[in-house]
């Protein structure tokens, strides 16, 4: 439709052919994936983190878009940077900390700021042993799990969301499936007894801020295991809201819990073809196509959540 | 916390210890990810449309979660089939139209759901030539990006998104990047030239249903990449807002574009270490971190989203 | 048999152009990642194993190739099959086993088929604690790595490899790396401390069959741990090679170890623009590029490794 | 040269358990994916290779595997530094081309270096048209397959590969399969009419170095998607066949072609339980399991290969 890359041309054209007026709507950036490992070497049993974090900026951006203009930008570059920098003059600590610390400090320090989203998945380690004895400075990765924080810092208020992901769980037993709407294109057949694997991902709320972040983050990671082992679960959903509750029973800092739980369909095998009998024995592993599940819950009285679930990324 | 697996000891500790009273927030299911390929033969030069299909469904779930009773699931292996059956029983079409099909059945055939969410990404082919006349039935595919479409339907409502996904662009010229905010943690350069790359993820919205959708599509999909092309980019902020105001002024039916767009670092070489100069040349990439640019574009006159724009997935 | 509208020009082409002879070399074709999950319900505690499977066939195959004739192919769905009906007809046992079982029977049972080759990933799966007792069928995924095995069969002998993959391992100190080549590109500086890390995956030879294979694949995990974590190491090659010698020496079964082992590297951030030290404690991680060390240890009396090593897959 | 704290212990241990002779076998070192974007600026008209370069070393190289010695190491940063001065230092024209002046570069310029692989992925780019013009500095990606060339250089000789990754193709007719071995655990049905879909993986060698690589690449790319086309297929090893044939066929300098061709399996759907024929135009697309079919086709009279087809990665 154009032709021209001059921008006098440019500007008549858009008077001419286009009278609407376009606006500048939601909008947030940052860097993303600042993978980082900081290590404390304060005594000579080494500790160390390894953290991949990402952080978005709102506020005052329209000019940035609609002409060019950065005087407003703090750039992902220099977000970078700060991650490093913080890493360096305190101990990071709690990654629901050191998202505060980020968050608070572009909110604080940059006036065109308005609002700070800071994410941060950690992964975990565990030292070696060697002849018995944890080694002081060698360690191999600790299951495939991510443990993950973020902070949101305004002007009025801050919010942290703790959380779990890729924890793996599969039942051989203690799962059914059945009662659900028969139509005329259901296939499904009914099941007292199925495999039941999913890869958690869940995200919780806070009452307040005043948390032991590690201890909590412990207690909700074991109430998730526990709760998906010991019930006997009807679907997917009820094991979804009872793991949730669990954790929102157990731990009385945390309000919500939002999770989405893929089911990882394993499917008995019909080896009937070869004069076989399959009990529950022989399953096959389907990647694509899966359930998926979400859910938000929560207690009755939770306070209101603000922007803590705004969506990131927005698309 | 808990030692036992049995239902009665669980409601004794529930009531003892807990008396939180937890409830399920919005939530949502479906099949993800239906993996289809549908050819029409009707003549013997073949077309077929490659999808991949997600659907998700939300409504009078309570009990699903609470209780385990599944009287009101549609299963997510009823909404795979309905998706293949759909196909057979009549011509695919254009995505958007496929995708409201498929969330006006759910909405209106099963009282329990209330809204419908599909989303499709379709998979582009074009035919191999041969001898200089494109074949009847080989194809390779065309391209590495993703057209997408999501119909949203319920009671009161249809709402449709199109989009595009991994639409690589580069320019080598034509990017400039300063006048940013320097702070102690600031050390990038100023650049008056660098190249900008992007993989550009957009959706838009419609003012109504009442739209030619291929047609438009690939205006969009030309706006967006002449923009990209013809603009002299002074932040890549700034492109974002210009590819997207581009289709919504080039369009009338389109009202809104979200795009998220990472930037995909070419950084300069330092070439004088071996008594070279790398006059805008020789450029390293980075994968990550990244800086990650996410806006919504909109008309000022734009009809409300309603559920549209709703976070899937949920976290 | 072809469909081709210039069928004549084709030939004539071809045979006016092409008077060479042209002849089927070394080729090989199998079903991969069968992915199969079988349980063990004999005892209450169940058990499982959770595979990925992969087979590749050779022998008399040139006709299939060159005329399309498929009299001696045993089919990818056939071998897929044969997977799920052997898990049921009697327990899947060791890896190694499995393979091995597998094997045989397609070099025994096809004429055709002169040589098997089979592939098993196995991931790895610990109960999950309940309330102090690990749960009779719940579990979580353990660890992030996999075991592998290999087996190797046509009418001479029998091969077998066992292995490991995405043994992530990182070591804070203990790791110095100098004294290499300085030539006109080099700007790496000596260092004699850093952080080494990297994703083992490594495979092993055996003697003999007569392997007590879960006792020999926990020894060799346990001295490539082991080793890595108490060896002062002074490049990534001498890691690996004194991570190998370690099983070697350490049981008599394994004559061979190859390694490949990707240098995950962690560089200094320089913290001198924000007036900070970096005293080796904030590292940034790239992902790319990345060092890649790939070697062959062995006893220098190993038998010979026949076709155990053979590439698959070919290209 | 160890700081283990039980030094002595490992040597005892070591010397009475284990008096084999443990010796380092092949070997190879280098460094993996160089992502570099080089830009030639000399008309305004830009033009720019997107390379992602791997080099792998091999040599004297004992001593850093056993004793941490590093004087015959040539470290993976500097091949790195390397690869950007040269693409500064000349242009880098065809990758063949490229990958062979660094090939040579590090045999010839370190002597304890015997043999150097160069390994290179180049992803294609097209310009943007503007109002029906090629845009002079703006790029969209082309396809979504890679160009890839190897050169291996020693100091007798020097080998160069060619090749292209993922180039998907699918036919919705004109390929059967049927006449295979039926044994007790074959369900398959045989059929005359089904989808053929595979992601192309192929390398070819060359009779020598004197090419026009642009060209001929660009014939083999043309050759391998016209036979795929116009073949009637009787088995996905047939079409490799006859696709590895025509090019061999078709240019002269190309001897020996290596493919490799997943089965991308795209399954009729059942739905008859919904009243429906599928007369094979719906079909439901697995990713795993998949065939997978590997093979060598070459000129009966073609030369040696030398160490071309050695495996890189080792393991």
């Amino acid at each position: 439709m154009w032709t021209s890359s001059k921008l006098g041309e440019e500007v008549d054209r858009a008077g001419s052919l286009s009278p609407v007026s376009v606006i500048v709507g939601a909008n947030q950036y940052g860097k993303s994936e600042v993978r980082m490992v900081a290590v404390d070497r304060t005594s000579d049993e080494h500790t160390f983190c390894d953290l991949n974090v990402g952080i978005s900026l709102s506020g005052d951006l329209q000019d940035v878009h609609t002409t060019g203009d950065n005087a407003n930008v703090v750039t992902t570059d220099t977000q970078k940077n700060t991650v490093f920098a913080f890493a360096k003059q305190a101990p990071v600590g709690e990654i629901e900390d050191f998202a505060l610390r980020l968050g608070r400090h572009f909110v604080s320090e940059f006036e065109p700021i308005h609002r700070a989203r800071v994410q941060i998945e950690a992964t975990g380690w565990e030292r070696i042993p060697v002849g018995g004895r944890p080694h002081a400075h060698s360690f191999t990765r600790a299951g495939g799990e991510l443990r993950t924080a973020t902070a949101v810092c305004d002007g009025q208020g801050e919010w942290v969301l703790s959380g779990i992901e890729d924890l793996l769980v599969l039942k051989t037993s203690g799962s059914e499936f059945h009662g659900y709407i028969k139509d005329p294109y259901t296939t499904l057949a009914e099941t007292r007894e199925r495999i039941l694997c999913t890869a958690v991902a869940a995200r919780w709320r806070h009452a307040h801020l005043d948390v032991d972040w590690g201890q909590s983050f412990a207690a909700a990671r074991r109430l998730l295991l526990e709760r998906f082992a010991d019930l006997h679960s009807l679907s997917l959903q009820q094991s979804l809201y009872e793991m949730a509750k669990a954790v929102i029973e157990g731990e009385s800092e945390i309000v919500e819990v939002r999770m989405s739980m893929p089911n990882r369909h394993h499917f008995l095998v019909d080896l009937s073809p070869f004069g076989l009998e399959n009990d529950n024995e022989i399953f096959r592993v389907e990647d694509r196509p899966y359930g998926l599940i979400e859910a938000s819950i929560l207690r009755a009285d939770a306070p209101p959540a603000g922007p803590a679930w705004d969506p990131y990324p927005l698309l």
